[in-house]
């Protein structure tokens, strides 16, 4: 998986900065999760082909993380898009968009499909061959979900040393192998699966969690991710205001990860009082080691 | 006056390139027209200060001229904003607003006034000391209006060889001067105010017209003006394109320009699919000399 910050701030911007946005690249997908201001204008930025997004994440309706979208979809129609696109988000935005498409007397045409979130419970919302992704409830001043995206295993290797030694497997064989079946010999003997494949490269898990409170009862969703994006709007001194509007101080998205036992985290979402964003790791240090900060333009493979 | 210029190019950006918006300043205040998405990340960029806008003026509802709005209003909110704003817009751009304030629990706790704007006639929607801004009706695919905006007389300049001529002209009739009376001696005798006093500074007009077909019928209300920014979508040799789609030609806005004897044009609103936009000002000055092209920062004083 590799994960590419299109912008990772709060929404009171005093310098240039673009607020929340991101793409997840896994298989051939890339899958955008949150779609702030700047959104469209970031993807050609950074060259990434409008037409490989299928599937859209919006996490909660503060404009930050989603006054984005609207262009998009419009620039979408404009460029000659026939293929569907798919967005989960809360419930309203469909309405929204609706109105806009209405007033600027757009046609969409091609398929667009909402689907919209209202659940307060962990819930499956797209699985495909390849990946699913699960909500994450999170405590917001509105409805907001985290997104959990969990690659499926990928097909096993030949080991084609091992698979020479039996002339009788012929290459049509090949694709049971790889989904892991025995080869079953004419006379009904088997070769063990186990002895002619290799285990296919270990599945990743990607997790985001923006906006919300200090929240523990996540983290048995998000136990062991390969990688944790989690918002980090204070610094423990400003702990009072991440608890009035219901963020996080990173020291508290540091505990989530330790928690968690996540292999990476990256913190993101920072508020524009804070001139130097380092120092958002050392508070988190503290806690918990493995630990970066988005910036925009950021590329995490893992 | 200053033009500024934040975007300026049409709705399918290929490259990294701002849809419409830009800002003139006159006196002492800051006219923002047009308000295309990424449009606040620029003010910054620029440096404005967002607490020197008062008013917004957008020509017409396609989402390239207006979907950066209500992230630069949820910003002023979240910046503390008190004064209030002034927008002027086609009508639905208040309905359309007030759905999104609902739907991200904004609560925009400034002033902020919609002037919906339905007549199909050039009206004057705006008159203060300083200025007065007058709608130009335009020619689009959608209710369409460019903007004319025009200073005051500044105040007359004492002259103050010829004021010391007279020792019975104290400093307290000065501001009567400058405002254009005579002095009137005790006696009731008169000097003739231009004998004291110098004109003001000339004042500058500044047209604004996106989107529009080639529309000769505006020549009479920006007569003479000293800028005009007149889109050019397109070249000539596409102009069966621009006849589609309601937009015009270089060509054609240097002929707009040519006719109405403006002092100086500026071109933009350019279509993506031209890769120089230096040929745009050949085109045009084949027909008209005084003419420049809009850049994303590019700054016009007259």
């Amino acid at each position: 998986m590799k994960l590419h910050i299109l912008g990772c701030h709060s929404a009171t911007p005093r310098s240039v900065a673009f607020p929340s946005a991101q793409v997840l690249e896994t298989g051939n997908e890339l899958l955008l999760i949150d779609a702030g201001e700047g959104m469209q204008i970031q993807l050609r930025k950074y060259k990434h082909k409008f037409n490989k997004i299928k599937y859209i994440f919006i996490s909660h309706l503060h404009g930050d993380h989603f006054y984005g979208l609207v262009g998009f979809l419009s620039t979408l129609r404009l460029i000659g898009r026939e293929k569907e696109m798919h967005i989960f988000a809360p419930e309203g935005l469909k309405k929204l968009t609706e109105l806009q498409f209405q007033i600027t007397q757009t046609d969409i045409n091609y398929p667009l499909f909402f689907h919209e979130l209202t659940r307060t419970e962990s819930e499956l919302i797209l699985d495909t061959d390849k990946f699913s992704v699960t909500t994450i409830p999170l405590k917001h001043r509105l409805y907001t979900n985290g997104f959990l995206i969990k690659e499926k295993p990928a097909l096993r290797k030949l080991n084609i040393e091992a698979v020479k030694r039996y002339p009788e497997i012929e290459t049509w064989a090949y694709h049971n192998l790889k989904r892991g079946k025995d080869f079953i010999r004419e006379d009904g003997s088997r070769i063990p699966n186990d002895e002619l494949t290799l285990p296919p490269p270990p599945v990743k898990s990607y997790a985001y969690c923006s906006d919300t409170a200090y929240n523990p009862s996540i983290i048995p969703l998000i136990k062991e991710v390969d990688l944790l994006y989690h918002e980090a709007t204070f610094l423990e001194k400003d702990k009072h205001l991440a608890e009035k509007t219901k963020h996080s101080t990173a020291r508290q998205a540091a505990q989530i990860a330790k928690e968690a036992d996540v292999k990476q985290l990256v913190l993101g979402h920072f508020s524009s009082r804070y001139p130097d964003e380092r120092i958002f790791i050392e508070e988190a240090k503290e806690i918990f080691d493995k630990v970066d900060i988005a910036q925009e333009g950021k590329m995490f493979e893992f």
